[in-house]
């Protein structure tokens, strides 16, 4: 052990509670006291960056909603209507919404940022999402917000909106973890069996189509949303500044999986807020070896999971730095 | 389905959100509002009643810490430096401090309820716990300090302190739900392997003096902590007053495995807050047959998993009474 896990380790120690009784929250304030190297971490202005867009795999049906609903939503998000809007108010975490891509052109809005790469991407089926150049336009747009944001923020969620993205999140496990496609394909917003089924047919036709990918790049450029890719370039970009990266559900942790591709360093900044319902995320954060802090059973996407769990995250380094030591309180230690 | 019940599921169908999306937020909601009767659920002035007390049966050596810690983190709990200190402040919860048989004499303090019942219980190893009289003092003394909660207060969590307080549970555990002795105990606050055989075979002598008891009053005589019977009579009582009842680990959960026996419905008001890693807690959830909100593998009691769980129970009221409607907010449903 170094000094400052040594340190932060003993301070977990001293506490006046027997070894190791806060779990999960023991470990939480020793990862964030490491990130931050010191013994006293603070969280400072906490930000959840909401990124937008549509997919051209939406037209072979494999969403129980329609593509409207996404520029619905963002509308709704920019209103305060949507449960990830009720809980960052909660919890005083600054929401930025993003339009990464959607397929509709927004009047002019002061709270909705344009990171727009285009109008939706190409339905993957029978050729790539997007284009290398787009791909680069969304990790320098994504890097350009974060660099702005960590000017005063050191503790950072994502959170996504975009009708079908549950079917790019599917492929990128599938082609970086190499699970079997079954095991990654889930219900999304509300398939029944058969809908489920024909999303299946239509993400093994695609697999068919573009064959074996190796590079973390050509799975993203080919099966990516401008969501999900803006979402992976503003993680690296997070990692670059040191802030701690909170982790969402299915769509999130595949930007996280392609990101780890990239930079498998990240994972130390990298807090994983709650697993999802939707089939397959459980798999995902196996094979990051990772232990989410929250089991709702919930499958809604938005950063909802960040949101819900941040308080939790602030127990953890209130704890360090509020709680008294055996000594401090005059208790006697076994 | 009464018509609470349908008016509260097509309320939360009818968030902007696919059906189920919110999980296990969305049973918390139809919980709490089939609970208050209505579908604007508040929460009002959550309170955290903390009772502690000393057991006789720690000078049978079943405790990794010496009795003197009760006293010693009664202290610290009203200074301000307990980990359930730090969580309440986080989320604005009221903490009353109880001593309802601490084995010391406490200075004046304007800040802890004196409803002491005696010097700590009896060791249950070779006499029972406690008096009838004793018993029914605890629920006197309880029944009114929630009574004078419930003024201002609609939803109330549990906590507790007693150093070998977790023998008491696993006794009440092992007599009320029949699971074989050796699976109710654990390693309380961290006993090896040799300190956990010891504690055994002193529970299974007490059972063999003791024999089968067959009424909650007397298993509680028999084997409760001051604080235990205590919690129980609180949460009759909290129930009696139709507030809801947030149930932490271990101790607080075997106290509730009391009052459940005395009175069935008193489950539609409880909220599970933590699954505890002491080992017993979850075959208790499982026999109530009742989801805990968290998983964070603590086991320090103090009412901890209460205030770490309490700003999902505010959220789940939140989505209900703050997010849009598919109506409201105009997004296209399935």
């Amino acid at each position: 052990m170094n000094n400052i896990t040594k340190a932060l380790q003993q301070k977990i120690d001293l506490k006046t509670k027997p070894t190791g009784a806060l779990g999960r929250l023991e470990s939480l304030a020793l990862q964030i006291g490491l990130v931050q190297n010191t013994t006293e971490p603070v969280l400072k202005a906490p930000h959840l960056l909401l990124f937008a867009a549509d997919h051209g795999i939406t037209k072979e049906g494999v969403s129980a909603y329609p593509q409207e609903v996404t520029f619905q939503m963002v509308m709704n998000i920019l209103q305060g209507g949507a449960a990830v809007n009720v809980f960052c108010r909660q919890h005083q975490i600054n929401i930025l919404t993003i339009d990464a891509g959607v397929n509709h052109i927004f009047p002019d809005n002061p709270h909705l940022i344009n990171s727009k790469v285009g109008m939706g991407t190409h339905s993957f089926l029978s050729e790539k999402a997007m284009t290398r150049e787009q791909l680069e336009k969304c990790f320098e747009k994504a890097t350009s917000i974060v660099d702005q944001v960590a000017t005063t923020c050191n503790v950072i969620g994502f959170g996504e909106m975009g009708i079908g993205n549950t079917s790019s999140a599917s492929m990128i496990m599938h082609s970086l973890c190499g699970f079997p496609l079954i095991e990654c394909i889930g219900r999304g917003t509300g398939l029944n069996d058969q809908q489920l089924h024909h999303k299946f047919e239509i993400l093994h036709s695609a697999k068919l189509f573009h064959g074996e990918l190796t590079t973390p790049r050509d799975i993203l450029q080919t099966y990516g949303g401008f969501e999900i890719a803006q979402i992976c370039g503003a993680m690296l970009a997070a990692f670059q500044n040191n802030m701690l990266i909170l982790v969402d559900g299915f769509i999130a942790t595949s930007a996280f999986l392609v990101a780890h591709a990239m930079n498998p360093n990240i994972i130390k900044n990298a807090i994983f807020c709650h697993q999802s319902n939707e089939a397959g995320h459980q798999k995902m954060l196996q094979y990051l070896n990772v232990d989410p802090i929250l089991h709702l059973d919930m499958r809604l996407g938005e950063g909802s999971g960040c949101a819900l769990a941040y308080p939790i995250i602030e127990s953890s380094v209130k704890f360090l730095n509020e709680m008294a030591s055996f000594e401090s309180a005059g208790v006697s230690n076994k």
